[in-house]
């Protein structure tokens, strides 16, 4: 009986959501003979996590128990290539790989009605507690890695995506028919009157977005709200001189409490987009701050979001644009980060692709990328990306200006020619 | 000039803090004669993220940016030895083992005021700046770990600390002189009815704590408030006619908002421990939830967090517990999870060990763990730590009250012979 409504409850596979499954996609590396037995335990780790021996609910064993769906052989774990295509986002720098053992996709179906989606309206689903269940303890196997999910239709309207995504930024920044640019405030440790004077250099410069460096929190030696509206304070200048209007992007940080401070703070300084990371914050606290606090854009970072064993592609692709990233920082290949082309490619177009009816996200490769890279990059990606670029600016040093002009010009000129 | 007092701001290495480093351990795999350059990378990474020419201040080149202090051999990657104890706490089912590459560890001293210690009181710590600064973008390289940090002094009275601790849940559990023991309501998918009434029989049996299976939410099957009410319900009865006092611990799970909202159900319910999952719901949240909303010992789950390329030690013993964990569920070695025993130790020493003046948090070894093996459990991690025994005792179907007093007796019989 349920107290609220005085109605019984549901048992496992009836009411909504009841008969549903969710496919999720596993990389498991296993010595020949082990792979089946290996991927029954998965399934069963991420459903009931107990014997099928200890149960007794015959209803339990039918539908809530997870059910392997698929194994395929992958080849040699020691193998570099990328799979056929059926693997959607395998990572390509992983921790599978060692001598002797092979590689397999496992595609397991879990009861969707798992996922704590009971209750209350079209936001019911607890993202912590989907996360629990497609990868919680699994998490803690190191062959196994989190590849993809294939997301049912029935969770249509559950994920807000994007508030307003890669059309929404091309609207705030009036950037149409082109790339978007992005440079960064850097390095931390500089006082704010410095930060607030590459805000200025880089809108003389004709940049759309200027982001804070993620490491910039609210140290003693730049505060966050008076960084913030020194920042925005100068963009503000700039614009009110020449008509340039250019979006600055600060990093919230924190606790949800120091969260929920940080998004007023940049709202009251009339700052037009803010950047937050979702694996160092949490993923359901960022989707919680998009949908409750946030009324801008969303930039978001991927810091911490590699320590975990999930395929970057679903992570910094799809999960963070369902969970409302309007454009996601993600690493490029060919910089500071070993990520391969393929690999890069792959996070672009999950940030992209048609999923659950959620508006398209921005994808911004970045880490280490140059302004000599742009026409390569803009090949790779098309025009619908936002190009990130710091160190390669910055260390032009008393050029700052010239060459971030450069770097504007080369992203405008493309495919002008 | 600080907007809120009218003094100056304090520069990079001014001010509290302003002196103070914090010493980062990493393993990193790197081939022969790129670990210098690797190390500089990291300590560069994580600090100004940005190449050092690029850098015109001085303060921030002479304090900011962080310092290589040592790079150490390893051995050959594919070894599985333990290090020489140097490394305190090295992943041993990592991602590093690839051939040809060797192991270092590697230390970097990082400057403390870049953590968001800023402004105000001894809980000023930013939780989500301190992971940034520490692993944030480095998580991004497959080849490096996260092993252990060498805690300066002058954070003693910054983390909180478990409010209880181990010898706050002999207080609440009333179990001295003696191991403690716990058991797990699974399967999900069961009726509240028949959780309720696998409470009443471990109370029966006389088991210290009885834990929601992490996968327990607000599922429609079962609801987050009436469960919570029936089975701290049938402990209630237990008590009132037996004077038997044994603890629930539901699970939170979800989003800030869900949380304190089911921390108040737990609280109204009359609930002596709740459980949550710091790397699922994001480790800033979980220590603010423990300062801001929960008055009863907290019981850590490892959810997520094997994703996670901590080393377990620093991440289940040390992090979880300075974060305010009074008890930390981990992986022993020998169950359903591939963890040495050394390294399972070393979690229970970590959570035990003396850090910074906070509490000793009670150590849970599980995963998989069995009646039979209570002996060898005790002799190896003595009579602090709390036995937690899940599907051994299912397993037993209609005999689980018997199956469980053979738990119970086993642990309180042991070293009394």
């Amino acid at each position: 009986m349920s107290a609220a409504t005085g109605s019984p409850l549901p048992r496992p596979g009836e009411g909504a959501f009841g008969k549903e499954r969710i496919r999720v996609l596993y990389e498991v590396q296993a010595a020949a003979g082990q792979i089946e037995a290996i991927a029954q335990a998965i399934a069963v780790e991420q459903s009931v996590e107990l014997p099928l021996a200890a149960i007794t609910d015959q209803r339990v064993l039918d539908h809530t128990v997870g059910q392997v769906h698929l194994i395929r052989p992958l080849g040699d774990a020691s193998g570099a290539g990328d799979g056929d295509g059926i693997v959607h986002a395998r990572v390509d720098h992983s921790p599978l790989g060692r001598r002797g053992l092979d590689r397999y996709e496992v595609a397991i179906d879990l009861a969707l009605d798992t996922m704590g989606l009971a209750g209350s309206a079209s936001r019911g689903l607890d993202i912590a507690q989907m996360m629990n269940m497609l990868f919680g303890n699994t998490s803690l196997h190191a062959h196994v890695q989190w590849v993809d999910v294939e997301w049912p239709e029935c969770l249509r309207g559950t994920f807000a995506g994007p508030q307003f995504g890669l059309e929404g930024i091309r609207d705030l920044t009036g950037a149409r028919g082109r790339a978007l640019t992005c440079a960064a405030l850097k390095p931390q440790g500089l006082p704010i009157e410095a930060l607030a004077k590459l805000c200025h250099t880089f809108a003389l410069a004709g940049i759309d977005i200027i982001k804070d460096d993620h490491g910039l929190s609210d140290q003693a030696y730049s505060p966050f709200a008076e960084r913030v509206r020194a920042c925005q304070g100068a963009l503000d200048k700039v614009r009110d001189a020449t008509g340039v209007r250019t979006v600055y992007a600060p990093s919230l940080t924190g606790s949800p409490r120091r969260l929920i401070e940080q998004a007023r703070i940049a709202e009251d300084a009339g700052c037009a987009m803010v950047m937050m990371a979702p694996s160092l914050i949490g993923l359901p606290v960022f989707a919680e701050m998009v949908a409750d606090r946030i009324s801008v854009p969303v930039l978001a970072h991927p810091s911490m979001g590699g320590a975990a064993r999930i395929a970057p592609p679903l992570l910094f692709g799809s999960l963070f644009r369902l969970l409302g990233a309007d454009a996601s920082i993600f690493v490029n290949h060919g910089g500071r980060f070993a990520y391969s082309r393929g690999q890069s490619l792959l996070i672009a177009e999950h940030a992209r692709k048609p999923l659950l009816g959620t508006r398209a996200a921005l994808p911004v490769p970045a880490g280490g990328m140059t302004v000599e890279r742009v026409p390569e990059m803009l090949n790779d990606y098309g025009e619908d990306v936002m190009l990130l670029i710091g160190g390669s600016l910055l260390i032009a040093r008393e050029d700052l200006l010239e060459r971030t002009r450069a770097f504007v010009h080369s992203v405008h000129a493309h495919g002008r020619a």
